[in-house]
């Protein structure tokens, strides 16, 4: 199917995937460029392939050709890439596994990717988006993931809730904070088999209410002269050496 | 001195700080914010304090005071502070210490920020910047280093030059690949004391040509499903295990 009007429905819909809302009410989202939209493939996300006239990509998913105008129009980027996938979102909402990192209102687009690039590298099962968190589907957590986003399970869900189910589960939650706590470095194996790790705000860190429902603490022994690291990079190095 | 127009020539210099060309021209730049601005106060690098016209910083600097339109019009921000100002760049341009991290065509302002201040945490000396690697004194780079720029010497210079004076130091340089290579957890302490390490361009690593020149490969076990971690995840989680 050839599509060339900016008027067509499915089009007019494709563009309206900008707004969050919209996704929501959908449950599906675009994804940009051949990385992404294979990946979404291969891990059963892809619903519909969308690519410029001239562009070929073999693949068994309903394929909707467009002008390289409506692909602008769609794309979220600068520089448009001529082949873009429209995605079912994720309708897990359970937790799964035992290795669980929670974001309390993490807020930048690109921290939020890298840290489920992160996830997936070190081996987390759930990562828990807590309220007021960036929207996973903001296509820049998107990019940022590299797909990554399609081998993990990631929910939405209130993290005291989430809290009080791990406790349930006797899995032991560690909170991040600069002071105080456990060098992650002298983290004893046993109590890295499970676990539920928090991680906060890029400004203020994991919010005091939540702090009080952890059973440890945990810091990233560093120069004095450093107040924190990155969200991103403090999550993947506790990541990592919970890994070990 | 109060000044209320944006004819002032002063104002039209500030605001020309925008431009990479006029702050390597006039090897100044403009900083943001309370922090921002301590941190530049503190390690000696603040020429002017830019305030709104009724603020109050009381510190020994000389301080031009103008109206809320002219610091928008300053400010790289979309919600600008009332606290600017205008540093001189570090006039560094040797290799000082015995850890140094090169980059090889990083192109992130957020990712160039970010290794600025995991390096400041984890002891790094020298951080070099490769041809072709964001400027050090872009907008961006700047509020993502949180201040930290101002306690590291940073020097840009070719790297193969860089890694010719490494070897004649006696200092063995280290390449980031994803494959092959030693595991960062196998280090042995000795080659931990003094290094050059190498990281790379965010879709295509460190350059073959550089690669070559290396001693030795690092590479971070990690899930065989990610093919890479962000750069200044990578980057940072490698001077974190030469740190330990």
């Amino acid at each position: 199917m050839l599509i060339t009007s900016l008027e067509n429905e499915r089009i007019k819909n494709y563009i309206k995937l900008k707004d969050r809302k919209y996704r929501k009410k959908t449950n599906t989202y675009i994804v940009e460029g051949l990385h992404l939209v294979l990946e979404a493939y291969k891990s059963g996300n892809l619903i519909e392939l969308i690519l410029e006239k001239d562009e070929v990509l073999p693949i068994d998913v309903p394929t909707v050709y467009v002008t390289n105008e409506i692909i602008n129009k769609i794309s979220n980027l600068d520089t448009p890439v001529n082949i873009l996938g429209l995605c079912k979102m994720s309708d897990s909402n359970e937790i799964k596994g035992t290795k669980i990192l929670m974001l309390d209102e993490v807020q930048d687009p690109g921290n939020l990717g890298t840290i489920i690039r992160s996830s997936v590298a070190f081996g987390v099962d759930t990562i828990v988006l807590g309220n007021n968190t960036v929207d996973l589907y903001n296509p820049k957590v998107i990019r940022a993931t590299q797909g990554m986003l399609f081998y993990i399970n990631i929910i939405n869900k209130d993290l005291k809730e989430t809290i009080k189910e791990l406790k349930s589960l006797e899995i032991p939650v560690y909170g991040t904070k600069v002071e105080y706590g456990e060098d992650v470095r002298n983290f004893p194996s046993k109590d890295k088999k499970s676990y539920g790790l928090v991680v906060g705000n890029e400004g203020n860190g994991v919010s005091s209410e939540v702090l009080d429902l952890c059973d440890k603490y945990i810091y990233i022994d560093m120069d004095e002269k450093v107040e924190s690291l990155n969200v991103s990079v403090a999550t993947s190095i506790i990541l990592y050496e919970l890994n070990r």
